[in-house]
């Protein structure tokens, strides 16, 4: 089965990272998660993207903030599809990285999500897979069906509570 | 085979979009080619989106300008992968088509390409077909293999020529 | 008499929104509030967009964060006036919001205000119940005129005090 | 019938609205189009707010450019719904305009619309005027049918035609 | 002698506008602090403007945030020269009230100063009537010296303590 | 009579200082321009600013482009009142120059007018020399009620013409 | 042996700039700490900046916030390579500081690294010296290497752990 | 003697970057002026940027736009200190390219100039140099020196002319 392979460049972005692990768990997809810094390690980057491929890996996910190259590199380092997901900076919110990510020159697309957003990442990546396998592109059904009860159920809540009691809940 | 449907919300987008379709045909992939409006049009996009996966087809490419709302809702009414081009606008540049794609919530991935990125949404979409795909696969790094060597040869003329020569020569 | 939806697309977004139904209910205007996301259930948003105005609906009061499609949306589902209100974002500070809400393209406008601008929302939406309803008008003079009353009374107190025991109360 | 008072501060920003004025004359609906600049005839702009709605005007809609207090100053002035236009300008883009017209303050709403967003104004008003107008609310339905018509159209011929058949059409 | 008029729309602003009060006591220039709001009180604004000058008034301060129409309201009120005061806002960090406040049209000026520089703001009214009050003047430039000794000191101490022991004691 | 002092870094910027000196003229304010570039000719703009108080000028208006240090540096130098023009750039639009002009730290004040605003700067500078000089405030005067009936003009030509015959006469 | 100077224009950069002058202490190189401020001391920069070079100096570290004038005014006093530090901003982030720092004329290069980036202008000091004193590019390097080093283990440890782990135990 | 290498992503940024040759050559600072880019052949750039020390190379001049990968990965690949130029965008102006350059993370400096700061970037080359190198800083200096003659002379040129006919001469 499709493997993903989760890079990120630095230990301080794995809490924001490991929601796309998670997300993929409950997809029931191997992945494998690792720490690369494209601009400390750009050796170990090349040595790692070079038989990803062979190995059985479908997508990449690659986290990066500020001058966020990593995502940049690995799509330059391998044919599969990576996933960009730009990290929030605390001087520049993160804007410094998205466009560090999105706005590859032609030829190497980087699939870029929301600032922060490793879940998303995790879903495109099983979206990615669910093309080829049934089984995946059922359980990325499923997890829209359960969000839509999960939104439908607050709206409910919200009906019968009304406003006030439902914020005092919160 | 995995179809690419490509859509865009005005016809005024369609020279750039296009590059997407050019691109798909190089690949030999098929596709689709829509306008479909998700502000002036909303039941029309509805019902195409509803049935884009049985039909056959394996990523949607959708272009948009301003408070770009197609990829989103296209994201929000298929399960199949979305990839978003952020259209150049007059006044803001684009950084508002940018925001309004790239900044989806959870759950609701949208692949985000460069402002005026069709292009390298045509060869995500290859990348993403080519996961399942040998002979798609193929083609990307053949295509990625010319780009090498178009930039090689462009590297070796600078050679020759000296910057004043290739200056004057372009 | 004329009837005001208050929509959002999540429930993180209630507590600032509740300032628009709070407003609503001060000036004795009706409303619904509900919480429906374009993203996750399009299919509810468009269920229920589509009989509002027979239900007597006058106004639709739209509020969503970052990629934020809802009131545009509204808009596109419904020929009532929609006003929308960008969410302030952790990383961007809500010009993501306000960038995919205002710009909106020619034919399916979008009434915006503030980030976070909910309050001035329902005053809005009371305004342009206003047009065509006297006492719902009066209210809205005379909420201004408590406004302005209210600042005065700032003032004079600020001129009695002076501002280092003004500050000091404070 | 309601009226809607068109104000913009500088002639140079006339050809943008007029859209306004041209989509209102589409809508029957009357108009009167005055320049009158909150920074340069303050005095002018009071007396002329000051019995706009005892004159009958339902709706103003207002244009400016750079530090645009005029919409802002309209709203201050008059309790009838007031909806801004900024303008793009020449250096930032129009995102001053933007700024200084949709970030109102508590109390007193300003209906923002796209930069350079005046055909979508006069929809809006039109809207607002529908809100009690039933013959005025099934022209703003009629149009924006016709928009969808004219789209359709649109995705029709490409369809017939073909990408590269259109583009040379255009 | 020549005085001071410090306005702001609103009492938030007063701790961050009475740094410009406290630099005037500093240069014993007489000054008047009110609370006038452009949105909510535009004709308490226009009454307090229009004799500003036969009052004996020099200088006008104005501070306001967001949306800050108050400095160039006053420039519209008044041949006095207006500083202007863009105030820090929690969604935008004061760039709206910047580009509200400097983006002044030709023919009317606004002084502006740096977000939250109520403090320069009354150095530089002191500047403006010390360019006709020598003793006023003489206490700018006192200020200025004295500004610079305690830049000296600061930089002696560090020589003597080292950055260490230098950051220890703050 | 006071005089202005009008410096610039570059003579790419004396088409938009002109628009400064012109209006001086018209003011009969006597002014003295110059370029001297703070990054260039750093003791020139030195040895310039230790005697232009005792030369009996007043006022010093100073524009720059990009990291636009002229103006700050001329606030350092002299205790006159110093008015920054930041200058247009054509890769960020002026912002830029608008940041480096108007941030000033505490104690050193510059009175910023709006990108390209040399006109504006130099109505300030005759704003500033009319606190003392009753004459010039006159022509200050005389000067906005000009600017008022041509917008006035303006406005009864557009009742008259309407806005299509106007458009067409521009 | 060459040496480095580090200036700030306050004491409230001192806590950043440190960072600069630990890791000049690691890399072995002498270093001059001092807070000299262009805007309220440009005597004492010019006085200061005038005999770096023969009193055997190499490069210059300025770090500045928001109109941050003085790395470009060491700049154009000294020959000197000068590296800049734009410091984070309370209101706008440090895109100011960065514009100022970053954007400067033709002819007066200053060297600038990311916000708060003042670990990095020692490093970059250090890899200036190393151009021609071997035993200073050996250290860069180890620095580099251990820099490597370091990220591999973190590596090693996530592969062992497992991110559940490895972010309990952080 | 030091050798400087000039590095472009693309042909497309020749023009700008041949501003950095022909200072170099004036400097008589030998240079070799490659096209390599990081997303395309990053291979090719490992294997170039691996030898360049041992070469006789002292300094790197990398320019790239948009996700500008290029200068970073340079700064990655040798230890040489790299100077990044941010290239001139057609949608973001070149922001884009100015924070993928600058907010470089801790241990990997890119000196970076300004937004086409090619002959900065040149300039800043010769410094470096000219640390060590007498003669290198000898020209340095005459360049700044002939740079404030040309200052200079405008000056004087602007004085005995006045601005009109300055104006009308250019």
């Amino acid at each position: 089965m499709a493997k993903v392979s989760i890079i990120m460049g630095s230990d301080s972005d794995l809490e924001v990272m490991s929601k796309a692990a998670k997300i993929l768990e409950e997809f029931e997809i191997e992945y494998e998660i690792k720490i690369i810094s494209a601009h400390r390690q750009p050796d170990v980057l090349l040595e790692y993207m070079a038989n990803l491929e062979e190995r059985g890996f479908a997508v990449v996910i690659a986290g990066a903030g500020k001058a966020a190259a990593l995502p940049g590199m690995c799509a330059a380092l391998t044919p599969l599809p990576v996933i960009g997901i730009p990290m929030k900076t605390s001087d520049l919110g993160g804007v410094d990285s998205l466009y560090s990510i999105v706005q590859m020159p032609s030829g190497v697309p980087v699939a870029t999500v929301a600032i922060g957003g490793a879940l998303n990442a995790g879903i495109l990546a099983a979206k990615i897979i669910g093309v080829s396998d049934k089984s995946v592109m059922d359980k990325v059904k499923k997890y829209a069906a359960d969000l839509k009860d999960e939104v439908n159920a607050k709206g409910e809540k919200l009906k019968q509570l009304g406003y006030k009691a439902y914020l005092e809940q919160k």
